[in-house]
């Protein structure tokens, strides 16, 4: 299904030079027609990259005409130097766009600790410019420019019609390893043409954040680079009323969800999307702490690789999540399979569990505990000889 | 060199039929003549295996007379009729030596979930004590039947001369993987000549654990069976006098950190030993914290075995540790070459640095920050592609 992109957005990817192989975009403008209001979540890491720095200093803002996005470098541990190209990306593209530099964000990924080769980008962000498009075809450019290892391009939208306006909400991204969920993970670009002022989209963006970006992980490395930011640009003429609130945040909520499915999907090497659902916890902040030790243990993950329903290894990643239970609290089902029914095994058939693992790309671990009410559906992938090739390559 | 144990101890090895592989031991016995003082560290993993619950009720003790071990089946998971089963064992094995049950520890190290086959067990418990020795040779045998996936049965030996008296500290251990070090990790047996009440046993193996099976971890999966046990049994004829204390206690922290460091140097798939050195820290639980973050980061452990100097991903991981810092209080060296200096990255030659970590099987990461005095020194292993293959196929 094609991505709508919402009213008053133009879009353009190019190959500037940041990337050696030429037939890959590395810089992506996205345009707002006329100042949005603009909100973000950023990563809660400690070294934070360059362009991080710039957009938190720049939001929220009424002012927004765009974003100036690179891949193939992340422009983090980059010191004053890399603050100051950061900041010269947004004059670069204000200048060419007539707007103030404070009125453009910038984001970056790719490899830490290098600088950016700069004339590359800056002449990158003139062509940029001169071939901004609006329409689903250049919205898939920007999305391919953003992309490092992902092998997709990861694009969603929803719509809403209200009378006989239509909002839309169109989201892209990009993320395939350095996912660790501990704020907004990755690049995301949620773009709407609803009006709405930053008291209203700042609490939405987090509540979507939460069951999409903040609820999936590939191997819980927190980026430097992590970034969400959401744009409204008010082209639909439509504001967004108290009674609109519910219905908007739910839109916003699924394009966000959609698009943080699809890093899961893509997460680099991996063979099985594994969805944890966590239920009867003390607390969702508990369900989810559960459902991260378990997404981050690598034995977990391996036995997911193959196929090998080792629910010993999913238990005792509960047992050491921090959250205090006794075994008799906890029952664990494997693709509807119950394995491990309140601190006992139950008997089954390995080899028939085994052959759906290897038949389903998705793997569901069921996790009941009798504690609470407090839930969590988090999404991880398996742990392959793929990803361990692939990283052990990236840079050398 | 050989590891001496200390006097008054027997041990026996011998395959009892739990693990397939006919060629390979399956059950320990460790038996002190007299009997002795005993303390124990156990895992905090809430799904704690049936053995370490009857530890923990039977411990301190000053009546323990030996230890019965089993490799190839955790015992973890199993309900009321694994505990049976762990007691059982206890019982065969003071039987066959003339004492109470509650005289005896047990272990059990393998796959979770599944029941022992009791008549092989108990047939092998009578069969080991017939067969206990004292000796290196012996040790060494029971040290080869506790292995799991391990590829070299781990022994160390340290000894005190008092005047013309001489105490013995002696260990073995199993582990290669499923190591987290959020307490004493693995299965691990101390055993000392000297003579010595609870009350100094237990600090001085809390202290022991601390750099050693604490300090290390290879995926950072926190076991449900992982116990360390001291048993002291004064058979040298030398009293733990206060003044003997901090001698006794350097010589058990040396045992204990050289079976630490056996297990890493024999973690899974292993191709690096990494160690990690951090100083600067505000206190010495925040220094293990950050060690222990970059320790447990799949893109670190990839870059390591791809001989990647990728310190980018080191400080990023330093960033997500939870430790507040700027950073320009953040130094990097990477086998002695500083990569990032208070915040700056150095120049450095990159295929120089790749292949220094490719010629050695150690690498040292020595992070530096300037916030207190707070340090730790930490091992793990690199994550490499037969860690992936032999934990896709361990069960099935």
């Amino acid at each position: 299904m094609t991505a709508t992109p919402p009213k008053g957005y133009r879009f353009a990817g190019i190959h500037a030079g940041i990337k050696d192989d030429r037939d890959r975009a590395d810089l992506a403008l996205i345009e707002s027609s006329t100042p949005a209001t603009a909100v973000g979540v950023f990563t809660t890491n400690k070294v934070r990259a360059a362009p991080v720095r710039v957009c938190q200093a720049r939001l929220p803002s009424r002012q927004i005409r765009g974003v100036v996005v690179n891949s193939g470098n992340a422009n983090a541990c980059t010191g004053a130097a890399g603050l100051r190209d950061a900041e010269a990306m947004t004059a670069a593209a204000a200048a060419r766009l007539g707007c103030e530099a404070e009125q453009f964000l910038v984001c970056s990924t790719g490899v830490i600790g290098r600088l950016l080769p700069m004339p590359a980008v800056l002449s990158g962000i003139d062509r940029a410019a001169a071939a901004l498009e609006s329409g689903p075809e250049a919205a898939r450019r920007a999305a391919l420019a953003i992309m490092t290892t992902d092998t997709v391009p990861k694009l969603a939208s929803a719509t809403l019609e209200i009378g006989d306006e239509r909002v839309t909400v169109f989201g892209m991204c990009k993320g395939a390893a350095m996912i660790g969920p501990n704020m907004a993970t990755m690049l995301a670009f949620l773009l709407t043409d609803v009006q709405a002022d930053e008291t209203h989209l700042a609490p939405l963006l987090r509540r979507a954040v939460e069951p999409s970006f903040h609820s999936i992980s590939v191997e819980g490395h927190t980026s430097t680079n992590d970034t969400v930011l959401l744009l409204a640009n008010g082209a639909s003429g439509v504001r967004l009323s108290e009674e609109l609130v519910p219905r908007f945040g739910e839109a916003l909520e699924q394009v966000a969800t959609q698009l943080a499915r699809k890093i899961v999907d893509d997460a680099e090497g991996a063979t099985h999307v594994i969805c944890i659902d966590v239920q009867g916890a003390p607390s969702d902040h508990d369900a989810r702490r559960i459902a991260k030790t378990i997404a981050d243990s690598p034995l977990v993950k391996t036995a997911i690789y193959g196929h090998d329903p080792n629910w010993g290894r999913i238990c005792s990643a509960v047992g050491y999540s921090g959250i205090d239970f006794e075994e008799t609290d906890l029952s664990l089902s494997v693709n509807g399979t119950p394995l491990y029914v309140r601190g006992q095994p139950t008997t089954f058939d390995p080899a028939r569990e085994s052959a759906r693992m290897k038949a389903n790309r998705e793997t569901l671990l069921e996790v009941q505990l009798s504690l609470g009410t407090g839930r969590c559906r988090f999404f991880t992938s398996d742990l392959t000889v793929d990803y361990v090739r692939l990283n052990a390559d990236y840079t050398t």
